[in-house]
């Protein structure tokens, strides 16, 4: 090396660093850095094809994608902005002096491009992709090839394993030290169908261990944690959960504050856009958090109808058998149910109206609607009979007692109190039409995908008094003009949105008789 | 429907619509809106997880990704803010009254799924996605999702064939009137290797008509635009490309200002950060632009070597079939040559250290790399042989026959002038080093992409003074000291970045005897 021309190392030393800066734009799931294009120390277009630069600032750093700024009012040629989410990673103060370069392509994405191959990938390469994803090294682009590339018939079983385990091992981990401890999870898709918020209370009450975590919505109108957090706080760290289920045998808090599952969060945001939900990622996202949160006994719900995330029974069959030979392997003891997702659940969509639904269910009103009761007792009978001395059939009959009793409000009553009650107004939004039947005769086909649209569209989750309320439910028989469902919303713009699009198409088919019932599947 | 309670439709009135801010922000390929978090007509937050907004204005119309605002200095509560790209494409003046609704998922992704699946896309798919994305419909994980999907295996011939059809449909096309256009493309990846401009003199010199369009740089130190642009203007309209190829017969353009291929540019600037490259996308991508620049005949180049693109003989005859079937269908008369991509060609690597080297060539200097010249020669004589009056093996002694006569020089200077002269200072940048051989042997491998990267890092293409000058090529005897390569740069960042770089692994291989050269293959 001829070091005769070589210049003093300016850019490692201080004295050239930028000044850190946080830039309040809110890029939600992705870091961006924001560089004024005639920044004082590095040339901000070299960055630019590479797609991620690493800022790094007292040994601590982050990687984001470069967006180059002409206007000194959002970063100065001496400054180097992060966007909000990248800002509070870094946990430093503005004003911090903080250098920039080049961030390479990852190095996993070299397995990622494998896969794309066609090759078959082992445990250290879908630990090294999760272990990159958790550090924030890939980009929403190279996280959707990776999830295209694994997608479908992508990933064989062994793989499914790998990359459970992997993901399992990016996360937070919570440990009950209790022999038993039991859970449940729908693979999701169904509208309303928030039979947790039913099944914890009764589970409970049995006295058997539920500490239940859930997500909040990321595309649909609700999530359990969404519709909880309407009753009682949900946002509780591992310590909280911990006092709350050792008083009550169980919880329902948001899983995000406890970091179980920081890689599958980021997956899901591009996967839930994207459309994409394969069956071998669904198994992996759904048994890594479980193993996180300490599950060791777990029913899976998998709703089958022609507007469900899964559409045939062979499908189903298929999942399950998937969910058997991971969930074998990794220890958990699983058992998987097969239910009608051949239209919504209950009649609320949406946080406020679901949580109406639900404690109308727990207070045994006769308006309480009946499906969402039954399937919420017979999931609950299911897991009672995890117990070793529930004898196999006799589930459902204790989970009903609970309920009838009054066993079940008492127990969702103490939740709240020990997590925190928040206000409790469930109040629709103040805006509100009716969509009608524009024929007579029997629903014949509600589409699932069309009202939890809608919901969203007319504000749920965000707005929490946003959402739809089914007037009407299949095999119903209607006339001409006969309200559907109801559609809520407090803002202007999105009541507009969402009727627009009901109008265009509400998601009812009313036909010349009712519908053939498949019914209540159970395996 | 029962309107009682409707509201009037508020958003759909311009009362409160939005006000059009041009937010100095570049975010390259992605249009990117910003909307205040507390928007006085819409709810942010409500757009979020859909990804996408559709901005509309005055009957125009962009779809952008929403990025939430917390800083009125950036967009206020009554504004909508677009970045400089998204902005420059509504061609409306800052303070129009724009209104914002919710982009769904393009129709088109659906097919993208199915493909995902497994599934065989007829025409019709094709031409919805290339439409989509040529509106700007696909965020960049829903490109990189199409890329996958149809990467490596995931297209049959036909399918290639309906992509090229689709994305050459895509774009603008430029007409030559003449019986034949000759042009050629090199599928890249071998650093230095510039040999448009010399082939381009010496056929235009012979008189056959070869108006070149070339691509500026990705991810590559350098693109032909951005070397031939330190001698002459190459943001050429198509009426000041007409015009320089009837008075020479040929030009040395930028291609990006016919906007030949818009999707195809999307689609490379998702590719290359991702290095995804697959056969049926190169093959698609090539030759939709030269069908769109009005080309009828063809040479493709496909360097083979253990660090070029196409890295076995096996895959080179594989991607030659298919540029020849797909040819054959579209009805461009093609030839492929398979050469030596084992290592650069040429010494320059970046737009100034290359335009010295061809001006050499040009010149007859006896500095002038040999093996730029050898290549430029042999594709300018197959070139030369599309012409019917040449008989076959003659092309080559008609190329340097004009090449030694200084009649591609004299038409190199006419070209420059026709397109408009620059300063062409072609001084290499200030900041150099060299890097030295730490044994002593013979130079056994030198890796393209590490030099490649080596002089991206320096700053090249941005800093077109910045990048590599090598000293030594393959087979060559070197002593522990002796400097392989120089590096040059502007920028003291950039610098620091190349010589950490190239500290850490120079791309170079000294072995104990000369490699065993495979030499140059025609077919």
């Amino acid at each position: 090396m001829n070091d005769k021309e070589r210049p003093q190392p300016e850019t490692s030393a201080g004295a050239t660093a930028l000044s850190l800066r946080r830039v309040a734009i809110d890029t939600y799931q992705e870091n961006v850095a924001f560089m004024h294009r005639h920044c004082e120390t590095y040339r901000a277009e070299g960055f630019r094809a590479l797609n991620k630069v690493r800022v790094r600032a007292e040994q601590r750093q982050v990687y984001a994608v470069l967006n180059v700024v002409d206007d000194e009012a959002i970063v100065g040629p001496d400054e180097i902005g992060l966007s909000e989410q990248a800002f509070d990673q870094l946990e430093l103060e503005p004003g911090a002096r903080a250098e920039v370069s080049h961030a390479e392509t990852p190095a996993s994405m070299d397995a990622v491009r494998r896969k794309i191959g066609g090759a078959r990938l082992n445990e250290a390469d879908f630990r090294a992709i999760t272990r990159d994803i958790a550090d924030n090294r890939y980009s929403r682009m190279e996280m959707a090839a990776f999830l295209v590339a694994t997608g479908e018939s992508g990933l064989d079983r062994e793989e499914i394993l790998h990359l459970t385990r992997a993901m399992t091992a990016s996360g937070q981990h919570l440990h009950w030290d209790e022999r038993q401890v039991v859970d449940k999870h729908c693979i999701g898709g169904i509208p309303g169908n928030r039979t947790s918020m039913l099944i914890v209370p009764i589970v409970a009450a049995h006295g058997m261990l539920m500490p239940k975590t859930s997500s909040r919505a990321i595309t649909s109108p609700a999530g359990t944690a969404d519709t909880m957090e309407m009753l009682a706080e949900v946002n509780l760290t591992p310590q909280q959960m911990h006092e709350v289920v050792r008083r009550e045998h169980g919880c329902l808090a948001w899983g995000g504050r406890a970091r179980l599952a920081p890689v599958d969060d980021k997956l899901i945001s591009v996967e839930r856009p994207l459309g994409i939900d394969s069956p071998g990622q669904m198994v992996a996202s759904i048994l890594s958090k479980k193993l996180a949160a300490g599950s060791t006994h777990l029913l899976i719900d998998i709703p089958v109808g022609p507007t469900a995330k899964v559409r045939h029974m062979n499908a189903a069959l298929h999942l399950r058998k998937l969910f058997e030979y991971i969930g074998d392997r990794l220890g958990i003891y699983l058992e998987v149910i097969i239910t009608d997702g051949s239209q919504p659940i209950g009649c609320g969509v949406g946080p406020a109206l679901e949580a109406r639904d639900i404690l109308r269910v727990l207070e045994n009103d006769p308006e309480a609607p009946n499906d969402l009761r039954q399937k919420a007792l017979r999931l609950a009978g299911r897991i009672l009979e995890f117990h070793a001395d529930v004898r196999g059939g006799y589930g459902y009959d204790i989970a009903r007692d609970i309920l009838e009793s009054g066993r079940a409000l008492e127990k969702m009553k103490r939740l709240i109190r020990a997590q925190g009650a928040r206000e409790g107004d469930l109040a629709p939004g103040r805006r509100s039409t009716e969509i009608a039947a524009t024929e007579s005769g029997f629903v014949a086909a509600i589409d699932n995908q069309q009202i939890n649209r809608i919901a969203s569209l007319a504000g749920a989750p965000g707005d929490r008094r946003a959402g739809v309320d089914l007037l009407c439910k299949l095999g119903d028989a209607v006339t001409a003009g006969d309200p559907l469902y109801r559609i809520h919303a407090e803002y202007s713009a999105d009541f507009e949105f969402a009727v627009a699009r009901a109008r265009e198409y509400s998601g009812y088919r009313i036909g010349d008789h009712p519908p053939h019932r498949t019914g209540f599947s159970e395996f």
